[in-house]
């Protein structure tokens, strides 16, 4: 903990910009680094890595971007909210997927050529919704009328599509809603969630620590050898929520197992909203909502990570947290838009801030239900 | 302050329901008193006045529902939002207001015959932007191209047209613009804003005290005698936000007439976001948007209000006012809003309630910009 305040040696400003484009170049050409500038922690090809990459940088790297301050005010955040929300002009291309009559999610008109093949499971429906720009909608074959057997019918599927079609296989089961609460038509292996355009929920949990009237936020670097986002930052604490279980139970099996965190102060976490946005990356269509927890630490209190998924921790004051999300893109995407909230929440971000509304309302860009 | 406590007895539940309807019935048919009830504060009769009137009462009854939290888990929030959010299938009926080619407002468009007969100030045109169900929109007389000839001409018109038709009239002043922030067109009459549909900005703000880790909101109760929502309750601090002034510099004005808060305190408010709706009331289209503000206050502060507008304060736990908002509509309408808003910031409404998300997004139903 100590050590976040002893290396934050003040830096010039103005050292590096995040992209306010959706796909920032792999060149280094609008990286502008002034002349005259002394770099305590790491030589300028350093920083281009961390600009291009995301994913070979230091803490030392990441507190020189704490100091800055001087970017637009709010344009930093904007960007990170694009971020999440990429495509948006694609939704056009996919197709509805409903069961008994509700839209529980949307599947690339290209992508449905796959599933096509295998008749006994998938169906494509003319639709008299009007929901659906091709005039059809992906449904599940009527047979499979209880959850069980879509689950594993659709499982089935998904195997035989193979990696190449659903990379990232987990066997870890999500379920399938219209939206949040209610019952589960059936559940749906992770990795092909984005595939079928399902809304998932997660956990996210900004913990944070005050000492003497000024908040510290703990951030977490993901370990190199995760297979997804590895050595980018991320919350102290976060997760997916899987089938059956609740927000508030999957916080604290989260903060044991990501934080060490014992159930005494776990379940002390308060729930504060939610976010969500909607990412179209090829075939894939995100409708994620964060259901967001505050946790107020101990001022002793150290993180130690259980499953292997943390590299290490740093506690770090909310000022520099924001210069931090404003100017780099070395959180984890999803994460900038739970701490962008938790700026608001606290203070942090003020309606004097040009675009204050616009701001607050796009946390909210994906279909938060 | 003490004497929330005292007072507070335990009483049976289920007395009480807010309407689910729009417009409760003034007869009490539908106030259920279940028989065997004792009522230590005041006898059925002064109950049904509460639900029927809204004004007439006192603390005493105030406490009697802040134990009753027997309800439906949401239902009784989410019937303060409706309350908030009338007749939104007429938005229909109105016409587009604008200027310099953007959307300023809307007008009624029995309303806008009125306007017709002052020719040198506001003008019918036919509209190109697809923006108007009726084909056209209110513009004003191209002549008036400053904000001082606008704010000049339509004032004579608001005097002309007389209280009979804008009552309430004020003599105070709100921005006229596309979204907050931006420049403003002209200044118009507080009570004639309803009627030209513009945007609404006001700060609300919660002071609460944190005791032995619970904590308690000040509820203000409005002076009988104030021309709108008498004898309701209210927020410690609240207010409009006039032309000229910042939300921030708002905050600490409003603090110090309406609660005698020193500016050593009032300056640590912490803006946490905002909330909107969209309400239609005859000819009146209101959009408002309100910045919310918690402000921590000290323990042993007593509220003491400057401007006659408050009748006296309580300091009630935030699980008391919690019940107060679901079960009755003793509250000024659009401060259950920014309540709601509190109760989901703490951790008051948790996720596992059904309806949570919905009832999030709906606390910025109007547009929030």
């Amino acid at each position: 903990m100590g050590s976040c305040n002893a290396c934050c040696h003040r830096l010039p400003r103005t050292l590096l910009r995040s992209s306010p484009s959706l796909f920032p170049s792999s060149s280094s050409s609008n990286i502008s680094i002034p002349r005259r500038i002394h770099f305590p922690f790491c030589p300028p090809k350093s920083i281009r890595n961390i600009y291009t990459s995301g994913e070979h940088f230091t803490w030392d790297d990441v507190v020189q971007f704490a100091h800055d301050d001087s970017s637009d005010v709010l344009r930093g955040y904007f960007d990170k909210v694009t971020l999440c929300n990429r495509n948006s002009e694609k939704q056009s291309e996919f197709i509805p997927f409903m069961i008994e009559g509700q839209i529980v999610g949307y599947v690339h008109n290209r992508f449905s050529l796959n599933l096509q093949r295998y008749k006994d499971v998938f169906m494509l429906l003319e639709d008299t919704s009007g929901n659906s720009n091709f005039g059809c909608h992906v449904a599940l074959h009527p047979v499979l009328s209880s959850s069980e057997d879509r689950t594993k019918a659709v499982g089935n599927v998904i195997k035989c599509l193979g990696e190449n079609l659903i990379p990232g296989i987990r066997n870890e089961l999500y379920p399938v809603t219209s939206s949040f609460g209610t019952p589960e038509f059936f559940s749906l292996e992770r990795a092909a969630a984005p595939f079928f355009g399902i809304k998932v929920y997660g956990v996210h949990m900004n913990g944070y620590v005050e000492r003497d009237g000024e908040k510290y936020l703990w951030i977490a670097k993901r370990s190199k050898v995760k297979s997804t986002y590895p050595g980018k930052l991320d919350h102290l604490v976060a997760g997916g929520l899987p089938y059956g279980i609740s927000c508030g139970e999957n916080i604290v099996k989260e903060c044991e197992e990501e934080a060490g965190i014992p159930r005494s102060i776990s379940s002390t976490a308060t729930a504060v909203g939610a976010v969500s946005y909607m990412d179209i990356d090829g075939y894939r269509l995100k409708r994620d909502v964060l259901f967001c927890y505050d946790l107020k630490l101990p001022e002793d209190f150290i993180p130690t990570n259980k499953d292997g998924e943390v590299e290490s921790f740093k506690l770090v004051p909310v000022t520099h947290v924001a210069n931090i999300i404003r100017n780099t893109q070395l959180y984890k995407e999803n994460c900038n838009l739970v701490i962008i909230d938790f700026l608001f929440r606290h203070g942090y971000i003020k309606p004097e801030a040009f675009g204050y509304l616009k701001l607050l309302k796009s946390l909210r860009s994906g279909d938060c239900t």
